[in-house]
């Protein structure tokens, strides 16, 4: 057994069992009762005794359909932390990759794991990049992998245009593999596929778990060149993806009303919550692009055992560099936003 | 991007198109109906905006009651071949894979892409494993994965239990993590859980996608200690397993018997296609422990295209070592074999 990933804990989570679950930053409205039954019914009709598509082909077209994006530049996974796996066996194993602190922790495990050299740049004050600073981390070290988070987590800041494209581009010249993180861009309402276009090294990595509200089905995929695209499709394991991820990717990407919907839904309550909590005396509910935000707090401990004893639970970030007292707080329900804005409330 | 990935083509697979399919090894019996309903409705109760288990512990409680294992020993993930991956995660990259030549495919690709040293070693002329040159194989390389396969693929041979056990105490006591593969050991009346109970390095590997008929939904699981599987574990992506095979797979580990009744089944029509081609006056059906068998013919590419024109499809094997004029053909229904018995009638 290799040591590096001896040394490493354990991906750090453990579900608790409340009404209001904010914690893992899921949409909060199921998938659509007769879109559920469409896929149930072609599930039925289905073999499930036959291996599925070695690569999920008819599933990747009618993703690149939907983006406008070559099929041959699409690859699928069961979720996109398991791209994050095979983006780093790609660029990342005795190789270098890249990211910012604070960053999202499957990042650094898997290049921890899988034994890349991990560097990681300190967010700005105000949580953007600190282009400069990154761009000497890439000069510093042999290419490899970067992660350009846009929405940030678990900051929900957004960078300037300009200032991702400079880094991007940059990376890209220097043969980085770089990785656009937008698992939130619907959100934020701005997207880097165009950047993505430019840049045969830059790749945008997507999900089905937050603006689709699919996080049970388990898929992600990403954007790329095709000649890209096709050095990782390698890496994914054959018959990856099973007939219903396959059956209800299909049926959603055929009514993307539902998640465009949602997507409105969640921004509206994100703002009337950040607007409801601007006011409060010691708690600073932070600007977000995404359906999270950060919520700073006197007492982080206590904050979050205040409003687990309230029924909902979020997520601590207080330990992480420049989050000190902060919570990650999903945006549920309105019902759910009200408690969330009562329990709030309360805390001094 | 690293070497190791872009020096190796993609996975050879291309699907056909005809009435008979027999080159994926599949289970000719689609799940029950009646089971396929009950999972259907399991499905449709569940949230689908909503991250699955961690871990899919509730499934691998099921897999641990099932197996008489412990909990914390199982892991599971959407298709062995995911195992097969993060065992080379694990114990592979800048160590040493061994295995035997010829081999599962998923073992070398995965060890050439992750940057391990690949040590095949042949099989004996009648297929059985050569222990002593394994051993010396393990002698001269520092610790790493080794792959025992029982019944092995693509042969269809059962070692003896007195040589495995050799082989893989051997390996255990020098600290090599090894697999051993157990995907067909329904159709061999036998498996090795004894010995990995009594070997801390060793596990099994296995598959709901052959006995199980459940190649579409993607799953395999290990059997380990609590020890070793923890280490896998780390590898595993989180939320990996969605809701359906969780579902899916507790119904079908509920009802057992469907899989021993298409196990027995398999088993009768393997024995009755042998003894019908034993006769043939070119070609020789070789011995098998699994749901598929090796056809040795005068000229391969000329037999596989024989059975193409008689809507048949098989696997070409010809090209690995000790395996000259091979198909591999997987047992199919009743009136699928009689179909294959007609058409190898015809080669000459």
């Amino acid at each position: 057994m290799r040591r590096a990933v001896r040394d490493i804990p354990a991906y750090p989570f453990t579900p608790i069992d409340v009404p209001i679950k904010l914690d893992q930053n899921e949409n909060p409205a199921d998938f659509p009762a007769e879109l559920k039954a469409r896929a149930a019914e072609k599930l039925l009709a289905l073999p499930w005794n036959r291996y599925p598509d070695l690569h999920a082909e008819t599933l990747r077209a009618a993703v690149a359909r939907y983006e406008g994006w070559a099929e041959a530049g699409v690859v699928v996974t069961p979720g996109s932390n398991v791209l994050i796996k095979l983006l780093t066996e790609l660029a990342g194993i005795g190789q270098t990759v890249v990211t910012s602190d604070p960053t999202f922790s499957v990042y650094t495990l898997e290049a921890q794991m899988l034994g890349a050299e991990l560097v990681q740049v300190p967010l700005c004050d105000d949580f953007s990049l600190d282009v400069p600073a990154t761009q000497a981390a890439l000069d510093a070290h042999t290419p490899g992998l970067l992660y350009v988070t846009q929405p940030h987590a678990p900051t929900a800041h957004s960078d300037s245009p300009q200032a991702v494209r400079a880094l991007v581009q940059y990376a890209d010249a220097r043969g980085w593999v770089t990785v656009i993180d937008e698992a939130y861009y619907q959100y934020a309402g701005r997207d880097y596929r165009d950047l993505v276009r430019e840049c045969p090294n830059a790749l945008s990595l997507r999900t089905f778990s937050k603006a689709w509200g699919l996080a049970g089905v388990r898929a992600g995929y990403l954007l790329a060149s095709p000649q890209l695209a096709a050095q990782v499709q390698k890496l994914v394991s054959a018959f990856n993806l099973n007939f219903l991820t396959q059956a209800v990717l299909e049926t959603a990407l055929e009514h993307p009303e539902y998640m465009e919907r949602s997507v409105r839904e969640a921004v509206a309550e994100r703002e009337r919550v950040l607007a409801a909590l601007s006011t409060h005396p010691t708690c600073q509910a932070l600007p977000s692009q995404t359906n999270f935000f950060l919520l700073r707090t006197p007492d982080a401990e206590g904050a979050y055992r205040h409003l687990l004893a309230r029924g909902i639970v979020v997520r601590r970030q207080d330990k992480l560099r420049g989050l000190q007292g902060c919570l990650r707080v999903a945006i549920g329900t309105p019902p759910e936003n009200d408690a969330l804005i009562a329990a709030v409330r309360e805390l001094r």
